[in-house]
């Protein structure tokens, strides 16, 4: 039982790339692209509109644009005005509102919410049940784990947004929030459930409450299950990275 | 492309106001009754039975109200027994549950989940992934940012719940974690990521760990990215607020 | 209005037990197999393929087994995969990925994410928006409350996962984030919103930042409403447990 084509419902002007596959249950709205052999899976809405679509007799919808080989699982729900490259992975009922670009090879895992407004660069992997707050900027071979907040206004209500910014290979661990403005350097992580403000240099280690840097990262006592030192992460982790089977070091003698 | 009235499906005994729209894939069971130009998206739920519509053969659905004008987003589940007033908002995934009493022009945001049973004033910002227990009381013009929790159980599991409660204007930070029987009063600020128990007069900064009053929240030095000092926040913000182009001074002289 | 047959979708080799019922545009994948009056309500999709069910011609999916007089709301997806006693009750919205195991009279609430390969007993309640992480462990009567995380990954991102383990009556409050390979013994109570690690004997209280063993919870002046001393709690609660209207200690010396 594959992909039956039942009860599927397409706006105007949509642009299918070769071996692209729709669940049942599906509506495309006005506008959207879909690269090369991309796979939605059932109760998803592709380009869904901005609130215009509701009060503005003459609205037109954004471009959608999702790149190839995405897969997008059930009961997710992606806004017009998205630009999201190629091999997106997404769990179910992620929604991904107007104006979010996305590189290639990022994951956003179930009950996640991107806000919009904002830059998610290549390799990034958000868990499930993460939150992105408009504005937020984050770098390549991210990750942030479950219940993850990165929020945007220092003095709510407001209509001022500072955004988080995460730079290369960082990761933020679960429940932790980081408030507006932060910024992260590369090579650096942040324990489970702080709260986080500031600005770090690259390769640093931050926790504790209040949260502060705790020193390198790269220096800390970080032993894997393997009994080696972890960080940096990607000498010892490569799954579904563009080192796999390379080896980091190698990899990046060759960029 | 505009609700094509695919795959509708009514109960009995619903009452739509004039202009009320349906997207595809709703189900409204018995007893709704929907103000005028309210919209249903895609995928909704409205007036979702209670447990006894699954055994008891003479279950009658209790009525479900939403007030005029209403934009429910797609994939909303709204169960029998609420009562919301005009010009709700919702995004995606909501859950509103059994006897909701919600005031006028509300705000839920994506995957919250208000479980029934409480009540909720008007003007009130319930962002996404906020979670609100059985008897809450919120006042109006409340904010609750992502992963905010009203909690209700003091001795986990009991069968006594005690609500939190919440005054008009005050803000509740992303992740803050509210004890049963908590109470804030009004113009207050609870800080990102606490977890807040006891009593608090008006116009109070809640803060630190283990959390207390900081002060008064009006003399502390927050400063938004205008320079200002931005509390009390209705001084600053106006957006959607009824108070909005008139200024909150010159709106409250009116009341 | 009740079972409309609308838009169901069925695969092949589906084990129907008698009574079952279920909702509009709700997708039941090959090789599922539903227990005796097992209803499951509209737009859900039980038996969801695993990844290489997309890639791989010869795909076969793995059985799915929910035991009988289940009651599965609206919106819940149920991987492929997972076996599940009988009498299950689901919010809206739920996940439960592949090899999750699950015992008899379990609720698992609203937008909770199970990742599968893991292992749940019996009168187990999970409340709304909580996470359980690979190689989890759960005893029996369990409840983890709204935004608990249950981690795996100790040297983020990595491939060694250690699940959580919590014993048998345990409850894990509000937004605590339990680190990998955390062990929490029976008859123990975790305060709300704390990061715990490390692994604790039967009958403690976990609170304090960091969260550290204060004592023997039943021995701590915990009261609930009617004036009780609340801990052991099956001794004060007992609504949905199989000691209702027995008392727990009678109930005990019978097993």
């Amino acid at each position: 039982m594959k992909f039956n084509k039942k009860n599927i419902t397409f706006g105007e002007n949509i642009t299918l790339g070769e071996g692209v596959r729709i669940g049942d249950n599906t509506t495309i709205y006005d506008n959207v692209i879909l690269g090369e052999g991309v796979t939605i899976c059932n109760d998803c809405i592709i380009g869904e509109p901005e609130n215009d679509y509701y009060s503005d007799e003459g609205y037109v919808n954004p471009p959608t644009f999702i790149g190839d080989h995405a897969l997008i699982r059930s009961h997710t729900i992606i806004y017009a005005g998205s630009h999201i490259g190629s091999h997106l992975t997404t769990g179910h009922r992620v929604t991904v509102r107007e104006n979010t670009v996305a590189g290639h090879h990022c994951m956003f895992g179930s009950h996640t919410d991107i806000q919009g407004h904002c830059e998610i660069g290549n390799y990034n992997r958000l868990h499930s049940h993460v939150n992105i707050g408009q504005k937020s900027l984050l770098g390549d071979y991210v990750s942030l784990y479950p219940f993850v907040a990165l929020t945007n206004d220092a003095t709510p209500p407001s209509d001022i947004l500072q955004g988080v910014k995460i730079g290369d290979y960082s990761q933020i661990s679960t429940g932790a929030i980081l408030l507006p403005g932060t910024v992260i350097g590369e090579f650096s992580l942040v324990a489970a459930n702080i709260t986080v403000s500031g600005a770090y240099p690259d390769d640093t280690f931050i926790a504790g409450v209040p949260a502060k840097g705790m020193g390198r990262l790269s220096e800390m006592p970080f032993f894997n299950a393997h009994g080696k030192k972890h960080y940096p992460w990607p000498m010892n982790f490569d799954e579904g990275m563009p080192w796999e089977g390379i080896g980091f070091e190698e990899w990046r003698k060759g960029l």
